[in-house]
């Protein structure tokens, strides 16, 4: 029988870990909640899967560990700030509740963030905003790493850039999170190391060639990423790739022009005040009603029902929160000795 | 030899049209100049191909004549407008340039319109920001019509929403404009009056295939386009359909829950002002870095250069201001019979 744990267990282990490896005691405490969050949601490469790197970072000064970040640029609804490769995690749940705050004064508000260590998981922080009745756009993207090729090209120039975008209705929060590319580096990662193939054909060889062979990227001269829309359609995910740079290393001031070195994201979150616009109600009510008309569309014969982004991460979160969390089998071993050095016990399962 | 004609007279060809129309001169100048510029950009089944539908809608009242717009909203960042069926270009063409000189105020402002008429080309606009150094974002809906399958159904329940995004580099701008559908209306319709089917599997049909056959949105009971990445990867398509949604029906609080019987957009228009954010020396730094870089990624043996979007209908327009406009042969018999019963006279070509 798989084994389940509280989320509140696995986020004061989390917590735990955080606040042992060098961590301010707020910012292991939001990162071990929003790494948890994305477990609970279904999203586990991008939860507790990616604590063992951030501790080994923090532990070799790749992540920093103070809290003071540089405000770069600052007006009231538009700011810019230097992460200086503190924790990812932490200074996104920041960015949201700040922008947050500031569009509920405001009627909306960005900030970008440069060199920010790893995000994680951008589903996880809409709700900061959602839950309060705005709608926010969370995109990344990072400047020291090629693995997508321009359409019309087989050369990588830039990330998968995430595009997240999450707002209220009158029921659930719609959660969207959308890579501009074909399919992510996680997913080619687990097919290349499981021997397989992905599930269609989302990368290009150096001839130009569309493949589902994760070797490709690995081969010499190697192959990249696809855009969103393939062969055929990639200018469009081209497109999105190129509005995730401009919004993230453009608006921050800080990218690929730079060189850097050092893995690290650049990010731009904005919230929506609805309020502020034609009023909450009205805003609920349009999304609400598009929400039940897409659950409602006909469907092929024997099909499932059509469900909208975030209900499948959000039908996960209220089993875990009822049920435990089952977690990945690889997550915790893979946690074992850095707790053990650290001195964090291991989470009990619940009995 | 196909004639040509300066973009100067068909601008004067198209001001003549619309004040004879019933336009403002204002109003009419506007609409003139947008439209020619989308067929200076290649757009050319939303340029001046437009303007018979146009004038229809002003003799039958359904586009509104005179120039007093309703301010639902009003915060120095955030405005709704109520369009009431006026011209939907001149709307766009006001709210893209308001909302430029309220970022050059306050870093970003956007401004919701609901119930605009047409807006027809949506790049064309976005050089009105780009030439200000500002970002800009522009999008559309049209909530009286349902022409794209939420994914997982087969049945229509939104349009092919449009997602326009522009920005300077320190050379040419970046010009986006992508639909969140599989394929435009414009080019499904192409297609099944010349009787031809689709480049690609872009439409489902009821029993929840791919097809490439246009005939199936006209069937008993009817397919419907697919969203962006097919029936694969089609949450991507139908993740940024929704975004659309709620930035124009939503924030504008007016949309499909309202039901409205009489075409007409939704629109949601954000400037972005890199000079409050990290300064737009950095801006355009960065931009035109990753331009350089597309431009020169590896192609395929023999394959083209990458573009970047917009360079294309950079390149139309500045062959068409050098050498003239060729316009699409159906456009000026199309306007012929109109312009005479308005006493306009046909433009020249040049000589």
């Amino acid at each position: 029988m798989t084994a389940r744990f509280d989320a509140s267990t696995l986020r004061a282990y989390g917590r735990g870990l955080f606040a042992a490896g060098g961590l301010p005691s707020d910012q292991a405490e939001i990162v071990g909640r929003y790494l948890v969050e994305a477990d609970l949601m279904g999203h586990d490469t991008h939860g507790l899967a990616q604590a063992p790197g951030y501790l080994k970072d923090l532990r070799a000064g790749r992540m920093a560990a103070d809290s003071d970040v540089a405000v770069v640029a600052d007006r009231p609804v538009a700011a810019v700030w230097d992460g200086g490769y503190r924790s990812g995690v932490w200074l996104a749940w920041k960015a949201v509740d700040e922008a947050a705050r500031r569009a509920e004064r405001n009627g909306l508000a960005a900030i970008a963030i440069r060199r920010a260590h790893h995000i994680a998981c951008l589903a996880a922080f809409l709700p900061v905003a959602t839950e309060r009745g705005l709608a926010v756009l969370l995109v990344s993207s990072d400047p020291s790493v090629r693995a997508v090729a321009p359409h019309g090209g087989v050369e990588a120039q830039f990330t998968p850039n995430p595009i997240a975008f999450g707002y209220p209705t009158d029921g659930d929060p719609v959660l969207i999170d959308v890579s501009s590319a074909a399919t992510t580096m996680a997913l080619a990662g687990r097919a290349r190391a499981e021997g397989g193939r992905l599930p269609g054909p989302w990368l290009v060889d150096p001839a130009g060639r569309a493949t589902d062979d994760p070797d490709t990227l690995f081969a010499d001269p190697p192959g990249a990423f696809l855009p969103l829309g393939g062969l055929d359609r990639g200018h469009k995910g081209f497109g999105l790739a190129l509005i995730a740079e401009a919004l993230t290393s453009g608006l921050a001031g800080f990218g690929r022009a730079d060189g850097p070195d050092q893995w690290g994201a650049s990010v731009f979150v904005q919230c929506f005040d609805p309020e502020a616009f034609g009023g909450r109600a009205a805003f609920e009510r349009e999304t609400g009603w598009l929400a039940r008309a897409c659950r409602a569309a006909k469907t092929a014969p024997d099909a499932d029902p059509v469900r909208l982004p975030g209900d499948g991460a959000l039908a996960r979160k209220r089993r875990a929160d009822a049920e435990g969390v089952a977690l990945h089998p690889s997550i915790l071993p893979a946690l074992a000795p850095i707790a053990a050095e650290l001195g964090v016990p291991q989470p009990e399962p619940r009995t």
